[in-house]
């Protein structure tokens, strides 16, 4: 009871959005955060650190630390580890009472966010795609994260992509007919029938006009749409592929003498594969039958590094504390912002 | 003898280069002129009218139109025909006893530098891919060019895209060795050799890096090295891949009750499929084993369009005529050029 506990910052800054916690290292939650879009290289340096910052408050507000030490920060990063990022966000949470700054791969974080084990694989599908396989708790084998243009079967931009191109193809009578096609004209507000050649080559004008204006990558915005009618045999034929692809990307990575959990992340496993219907999860979930187990986020995950950093064994136990402690005030403070009609 | 021959510029005004011919009412052609890339949508509407008329003045320069009434002009052109786009060459060619100014679309151009036929097919396979049926020597059907993103499956783009997602795959370690890496990193001058695990991924962080900053449609000028190693099974993958896609655009403007010959123009089957080994032309070339009638450009088809707008007959022998002549006429001017050094 005497024994002063050490507390620390863990973040998990995301192309979307940037989660916080405060977390002790008996593996109580303190305060949680969350802002927008944290990720350097998608987002620029400046709002990424000004994102991180915002979180941070955030999560201090529930906790008092007068007269502590600095807390350690783990932040759980997506592609590029730059000097000039680290430094800012250092100035940026040094006067809020935390540092040292430790920047880890948020495929790491992931991976600690599924499992106190310290070798398996992780395999990610949101806009983009990778695997990595873990070895020590350390990053052993990446593959993937190419992009849109280079890479990334099977990811949300790829799903989004051949929905696009099917419908095209569909309205331009070079491809089958498809549910999808309403569905997209109905995203993108195209009110034309495609009932009649006409009105197809009149939809499929403006479809096309519409969609090169748009950045290739927003094309991701589709994929869900497939998930959607996944009867249909176009949008299934193009999730069968998808799921290949991840399966590829993930046996990319597997190596016969390291055995572990799969963590699976990312939007087009999270809310796709994972949440579809019992028969299409089990026919299409890109493990190889293997069993997987899904995260939201890297931000247990980030705590998991941090603890360890300073030599703390995070065994089963605190590993599940962690993980319930996260949740618990990440929830509280989602009905608190419920709570106050924000 | 004493009867006045009609005399016609005729140009086809590609995306890369612009070809313009003189001929008359009997199919003699009387010069011949070359300049830069003619399309008003690609190369935007002043560098395309100064291309035209540079290749006017060139195909001028061999013949006496002096007292003669203006001469008809047929281009053949891809994409829009705008307003803007006819008075702006309407004005250039004025000056040089050129006008009016007839635009007619390039398929027709293509289709009709091939035939003397009023009905049949056209298919057309450069950076992009598009496929046209013909009936009573107009436009009846048009299927494809929706462009790099949405559409040409086949194409030059596509096939120069899917070797780049090789190479980038196999560098990864998520896809089979091929022979393609060796050309890709020659073509755009990387000289890590990938022998190693580091020097893959260093080979492979520099190819990402570079070709991000390209325009995607730059892809397509790998779609030649796919045929240089045509024995490499990945290769031969993406070129079976494409010969279908392309059978299955020819399939799509195909209608059961009109015959006629395939003409096949672009660089993908002009340099590619049809200038491939015998073996690899049969089992691929992408007409589902009927004949086809392979076209470098439209001028031919211009030239056909150009009489006929004024009801000559162009039956088979005039047809031929015009061939040999434009083909005669633009040897002589290419040994010219030779000949002078240039």
């Amino acid at each position: 009871m005497a024994e002063s506990k050490r507390v620390f910052l863990v973040i998990d800054a995301g192309g979307t959005s940037t989660r916080a916690a405060i977390v002790d290292s008996s593996g109580r939650c303190l305060g949680y955060g969350r802002a927008g879009g944290g990720n350097p290289t998608s987002a620029g340096i400046t709002s990424a650190v000004a994102a991180v910052g915002l979180a941070a408050e955030q999560a201090r507000a529930g906790s008092d630390s007068t007269g502590r030490p600095p807390h350690l920060v783990v932040i759980a990063l997506a592609g590029e580890n730059t000097a000039a990022f680290r430094e800012q966000v250092s100035a940026r949470l040094a006067p809020l009472g935390f540092g040292p700054v430790i920047v880890e791969p948020d495929l790491l974080g992931m991976f600690h966010s599924g499992t106190h084990h310290r070798d398996g694989y992780v395999l990610v599908a949101g806009t983009g795609a990778v695997a990595a396989r873990v070895a020590g708790g350390e990053l052993d084998h990446v593959v993937g994260g190419k992009g849109w243009l280079l890479g990334d079967a099977g990811s949300g931009f790829w799903i989004g992509h051949q929905v696009a191109r099917a419908v095209v193809a569909a309205l331009d009578g070079q491809g089958p007919a498809t549910a999808l096609t309403e569905l997209i004209l109905e995203t993108v507000a195209i009110t034309t029938q495609p009932d009649s050649p006409a009105g197809r080559a009149q939809a499929l004008k403006q479809l096309v006009s519409i969609l090169y204006s748009w950045r290739p990558v927003q094309l991701s915005e589709f994929a869900p749409l497939a998930f959607r009618v996944h009867e249909d045999p176009v949008a299934r034929g193009i999730l069968v592929a998808a799921s290949a692809a991840l399966a590829e990307l993930l046996s990319a990575v597997r190596a016969p003498n390291l055995a572990g959990p799969v963590i699976a992340g990312g939007g087009v496993l999270i809310g796709g594969f994972l949440a579809a219907p019992a028969a299409l999860r089990e026919q299409l979930l890109p493990t190889n039958n293997g069993s997987v187990i899904p995260v939201a986020d890297g931000v247990v995950g980030a705590a998991v590094l941090a603890l360890r950093s300073v030599e703390i064994d995070v065994d089963e136990t605190l590993w599940h504390t962690i993980q319930m402690e996260v949740a618990r005030v990440a929830r509280l403070r989602q009905a608190g912002r419920a709570g106050r009609g924000q």
